[in-house]
């Protein structure tokens, strides 16, 4: 769909703890880039990094981000950690990994203790992550919303034109 | 924390397939009530009562409804149905089986497919989800950012209780 | 097998929520075909299209269809919300997933509350699909419970074939 | 529902390799009962009584059955064995265990070769078996058809019912 | 090691479902050869062939067999089938598998119920069927159980060798 | 049965890591002593007497043993460690755990490399574990292996009793 | 055995994110005062007090410190956290959880990226945490390594000790 | 980092069970090499070679090992049977294998019973085993303890870099 508004400020901040996780993390990225979502892509890493990862998430909702999409692989600390230390609501993406496929990555990020949630989308799944955060800004944009439903039509759409593809 | 704002209308809709699943989903429940937030309890089966959930779910948005939080266990379609009929957010309750344990729950909730997400929190932890309504509500207000703030402030000095208690 | 007989109207519907699904479900319309059954092929998709699936699953029943096979991987919601909505035998398929291998798709289909049954096959096997649907056909049908004895036979002999290339 | 019909020779054969999985079994049996089916119900192990099975099994068409729903746990080979030496349709319920909760059954049922389908239902749900078999006869008797749909409505209305209670 | 006794009459039936599974079972014919023991090979299926794998198992001691090797993948039924037909000892080898990699081979095979055990060994290895089965029968035969050793001992001296080449 | 031989000399070597693992071993005790096979039960700690275990295993075939039964839970090394050390066949028990349910004892047991076998009976079963040694032994031993034949009899004659128990 | 050196300052920190730990975190505690060696023992989460945790980890080493045991469950995250922050070796100790038993808490631990180790012991098994920090002392400490070779003793004559009473 | 200390006698253990997992364990290797740490390579298998092992493990900690490192897959005795046998600290490197991925090496190397630990690293790791090893020596040597803290900042920078050509 067209975009329904031109944020100016990044809404939405989207983070990974490894430029190895980028190809996993683009369909975050061009979700927003498909609404117009203005929003920032950073490398964060909590093992690597982890006083950056605190300033990060400590300001992150003192700028203008809204909602923080992280992806993390294996032992993923960073969703979890980033919503420990921010307020805004935070989505987690589990990245798959070679040996236990993204189980673990999976349990790392869902699994969190009471009191500190991550939205967790399904392994590998940044495209769901990005759609997620739209969801929460249309919440409180009804030109956004309508966008949000707009993209369902186009999505049912494509699903009766594989109908008819097969049917001819 | 005390109530930031009194909503009058329902911002929260938790949902649930059977009554079974209400004391695991009082968790999101108390956190609507300690945070002021209006919200409705529903008993929307996607399997018993199909054509009841795709209404519910069709006409969430159109009433004052900002997100919705849905519990099932086992074959769990119940959250990511709703999440194909609305443009709300989705939260996903996985509730805990006896089998499985709810594995089959989580599953059946975080893995759905690209452009239909469902925000996935951890087995049986419905005060998470309340808590993430909460926060995607806060995300565009001020009064109940600061709440949550408070709220984590609240978590942080029960664990230095619980140190000063092991201390003594 | 001959055709035992030749049904002018579908007996059984095979539908899959993506043409992605195709590949793994020609198993059972390869069964269909084998053993003369009228059938027919459909993109419904639970998610994509949740008020298609709607109506094509009230109807089936008033139709000709006496069994419909469903087809869907990850969170695979398309075989049970089917089941909830028509009285029909359902069977369900749960087609290979990438990250998770299929685990996830048959735990969201076979796990299905009290109610609402799933005939439910190994992971990936659309063939077995077929041939359960053609069984259920045959229950009422002494032509056709002849020919599932005679596809019997020819398994049987197939093994003795290779048993036979094997001592040679 | 009042049964639709009173069919008065079994023409569901339900069997377990053991008196310790009667309890599981006992909601297929309940099922037919409710539907007013006519059924058998035996003890039938494939490991202690494997020629008592092979003649069951064999046999089993060629008396008034139309559909078998066979329970087993741990290594359950009941279902898929009977399978192989009846065309008429199996189903089979994975029996929970103590020490893997049935997992083990679900992957000896489910996970069949090609050729040889085995109808799966939910781990410990046997009265989703007793629906399955149902549906099955009802696919050729509209009586029984109506009787499915009426339970339905009862599932429905007992949604309904709770959720009334609910809100008082 | 050189053959310790030639066995004229087959001591060990290896028997597998399918061709398919041959390459994997070339382990168990091997180490037969490695070691001199007389045996036969067979496709039994116990889905495809089931009347014959009774009769196979039936007569095993009747015959000059000491004990069977039984390789299957998936809802593995065939050791457990033998084993209930035979009072021979019978080595299952769960076969790998695409979807679930043999894990379903695995519980299919080794968790039997009291009264009828299966020898399991690890997922696809064939080779230590063969040992094990050799190793029965080195039990009661002395030239036998010393060609065991032997066996152990180039075993030993191949790591020795590894290590040689990596100190060089 | 009644015994078939009176074996003076231990055949059969019973060892487990603690005496936490005799309740579950008493299952291959009881089967000893059913069909008359001396045998010997130790306590012998792959991790906390492994000198100890070293000479158990090495001597063992010196000594009138012709097989050896190991129980083990969690990280389960001492039946693989005693096959490595003795050309006798070892039959494995993988013991119930209190986390991992004995997932971790299975995979631990029979997931041995090529080379040393490890005979895997069901998790928490030793009674299949002593009937698989007797089974060994019966293999040499005409009257013994009627002695199975029996027990089978048996076996199918409780079944027998329970379906007409059923049936009254 | 008797403490072979008093250790005045703190050598080793016990830490956990809840008290509800501390049960668990108990058997660490006792190696601890059993070998006596000085530690310290607190509440630290790494969700709920993520600042306190940050300046815990980054000072460990500057205070007498030599190595860090943190327990933790679910997304369990302390460990790798702890890990990030200090150069000090770190030993995880999965604590069991109700719903997936401490495979989530074990993942979350020990499927470290490259670069920051967490030295991971069996779940819930903190007692091993406690002999692994002594183990890690010991290497430095002839006197502690001779306690380590006396502990052992110890253990295995347990293990003779039950074996005089299995045989009484 | 530059050798911060040049040890001459082996300070570390590489031991591995068969010269295939030399490709995983030249990750901890390479870490010796680069923190300058003397270190031993050895091929010493618990399965084909006991008695080495034995000696090995026992003479460890009277040459000038301070740590062993010991990598092993499938059914992973190694690590914890060179544990059981000496004093000195021992790490596991879960070796991937082609069936399981790992989760039986897992396993089979953490889930060691009270009273003998092995300090486990995640699956295919040994990058963070060799870390882990280095950590131990510089918990007692500040000049190591310096390059740990120096080889934390180049991860740190490799991430900052990464940032910088993101933004670029």
């Amino acid at each position: 769909p067209a975009a329904p508004s031109a944020l100016t400020q990044p809404a939405v901040g989207i983070i990974m703890g490894s430029d190895s996780d980028l190809p996993t993390m683009r369909g975050a990225i061009a979700i927003c880039q498909q609404f117009g979502i203005a929003h920032e892509v950073e490398i964060v890493s909590a093992h690597r990094t982890p006083v950056r990862m605190v300033e990060y998430a400590q300001t992150a909702h003192q700028r203008s981000l809204k909602v923080i999409i992280a992806g993390a692989g294996g032992a993923a600390h960073l969703p979890g950690m980033v919503a420990a230390l921010t307020p805004l609501p935070v989505i987690g993406v589990p990245v798959q990994t070679r040996t236990l496929q993204g189980v673990d990555s999976l349990y790392s990020i869902v699994q969190m203790p009471a009191g500190i949630p991550v939205a967790t989308v399904a392994i590998g799944n940044a495209t769901n992550a990005g759609l997620l955060a739209v969801q929460m800004l249309a919440s409180h944009n009804p030109e956004l919303l309508q966008a949000v439903q707009t993209y369902r039509q186009e999505l049912a759409q494509m699903v009766q034109d594989k109908q008819t593809r097969l049917s001819a």
